[in-house]
């Protein structure tokens, strides 16, 4: 059977392990598992959430509301905006495809940092885009700005504000000064998945949706619950922009594409500040247990804007054989040799996940 | 803001009211409100999914397990396939959007039968693609191969098994006659959302996917767990056929689109045999009231394979004036006027809500 040309070169993702098989694999206990490879809130669900998800548990057999009118209302409040600038997509992941797709023709190109997020590329080649990328591994604005210039014709570019993998951060005014230099029919997506972070720890960093769009027509803001809100599993993301961008995405929405329970989880989530202040509380005070640690021990490490670190590697060491060494010891992380990067990823954790991966880390120094 | 082009001519959808509008813009108790527009089961869920449901919620804080393990091995053994022979999508829609995609170019042709699932028309108006229709409403095998004669570049042909929104259905022995004359390089879904209701009412309507993915290469069958199984707010669907299809609509799969939730709610669903043959049951039971109610009135109806009923009226009733009567006094059901049809579709509902919409409706007469 003949297929889709733009497919044949794009690689099958490959989900990490689950659990259970780490744990059947190399004989663990579950409860010596320490898993700091997704990002995920260490301190688990809200108690407000699960008590909505339980609630709501008895009504799944009804389709979800696909106006999601009560959790548009929720966010438009919250970010001061109109639900008329506003997308929800299971994940801002979706949010990512829809702005691909919209933008989408045949000689299409996109512009993203050496090392971001890894679904900009993929949905990219879906549509058999030209994907550029910047010379550095972290957003510098200059190159970015070169390589635009050298290219007028560029449909979309990528700003990860944090950027995940790295951590890195950028400053307002220098995003909205690079903005300034950017046309009109160039789709310009800010990705805020960890913004909620980059914002407690320096207002300098924080970028407000409202404010961005109404400076920058051609600006998509995307937002996440999957972090800071703890809902990773229930696939729940945001994008906010100008109408005439909305309008747009919102042709490649299929019908139903959050489900109920992820509504209700969202919009209890939301409800609940005091979770939300707690763990990026915790997330600070402990990531400078990692960076006492890493100076301490001479690791070089990304002033991290986000709820992970990024321990840096020097020739003498092999990410790829620490993560391996730690996963025996039931320890995920996340190593970035897929990213040409020598280095790992990790999660800050609670106090006590984190003191276990620093004393096993130690060992292998 | 240029966009692609192919977007430029669909329509964004526009989700139905949802009960709670209903309530507030006619000033009618909730209570008093019947949903038969959705094809929802109208028992609500099962308890042992609720149950799994509210063990789970204090995991969604973790991402889902993206290979699915659990949930592909219970299918697998269902249905006596392999697990490279299954994909999950967020609803079967996600695995028809896989299938466009995948087969995808620029000058891609799908056929489907005049009134159909409505997905398969905005999928392939995503992609640019030409969509040819057979005269008649209902799918007839003759007109399907006709138009796949006369063009025999089809890159997908779309048989929804029984039909929605119709209820039709065709016999497998016809479908396989059919097939042996499609070439090798024109992907055949066999839309199965409702053949549990089909098979369960004549066994000659029933298609076993490994039977038909074993005796034609190009076909994909499609299976969903928003109706019998009662989980439409969950979003859980698949799709079953040969590897080399498989490891294509994998490349257009975006990582983790099932919800942890949905994953547990269909696992749990899948066990409970016995909600299942009850709901199938009470199904054709509370069908045949709908049937002699018509006989006995007069009015046509299309013999359904299916938990909804087809009415069609006669010039002298307009569908559209039947619904928003209906509308006002809390019942919901759906018009066909949109599909070009003089008719309302009835969602099967428990013997309350099916004598109520009698009831209400023979007062229109």
């Amino acid at each position: 059977m003949k297929f889709n040309p733009n497919l044949a070169q794009i690689k099958v993702y490959e989900g990490g392990k689950p659990i259970e098989l780490v744990i059947r694999e190399y004989g663990i206990k579950p409860e010596d598992i320490v898993k700091l490879a997704s990002n995920e809130n260490p301190f688990g669900v809200s108690k407000k959430v699960e008590n909505a998800l339980q609630k709501a548990a008895k009504n799944v057999y009804m389709y979800p509301d696909d106006s999601m009118l009560a959790l548009k209302d929720a966010l438009s409040k919250k970010y001061q905006i109109k639900n008329e600038n506003l997308i929800i997509g299971a994940g801002s992941d979706q949010v990512i495809f829809f702005a691909v797709n919209a933008k989408s023709h045949p000689k299409m190109k996109i512009l993203t940092a050496k090392t971001t997020f890894a679904m900009y590329d993929i949905y990219a080649k879906q549509v058999g885009a030209t994907i550029l990328k910047t010379p550095s591994h972290q957003h510098i604005l200059s190159e970015f700005l070169e390589i635009y210039e050298a290219n007028k014709d560029i449909d979309i570019i990528f700003l990860c504000l944090p950027n995940n993998p790295l951590g890195e951060c950028l400053k307002r005014e220098d995003v909205y000064q690079f903005l300034e230099k950017i046309g009109s029919n160039t789709l310009v997506v800010i990705d805020g998945a960890y913004q909620d972070f980059a914002s407690a720890k320096d207002d300098a960093m924080h970028i407000e949706p409202s404010d961005l769009i109404n400076r920058f027509q051609n600006a998509l803001y995307l937002g996440t619950f999957s972090k800071s809100y703890a809902l990773g599993g229930l696939r729940v993301g945001y994008g906010i922009a100008q109408k005439e961008i909305m309008d747009t995405l919102y042709k490649m929405r299929p019908p139903f594409n959050v489900t109920s329970l992820s509504l209700e989880g969202a919009l209890a989530a939301l409800e609940d500040k005091d979770f939300l202040s707690k763990s990026i509380e915790n997330n600070f005070k402990e990531m400078k247990k990692y960076e006492s640690f890493a100076r301490e021990n001479k690791i070089d490490f990304i002033n991290s804007f986000t709820n992970f670190i990024t321990l840096l590697f020097s020739d003498d060491m092999s990410s790829k054989e620490c993560a391996q060494i730690l996963l025996k010891k039931g320890i995920i992380i996340r190593d970035l040799t897929s990213y040409g990067v020598n280095g790992i990823r990790v999660t800050i954790g609670t106090p006590a996940q984190n003191d276990r991966f620093l004393e096993e880390f130690k060992k292998l120094l």
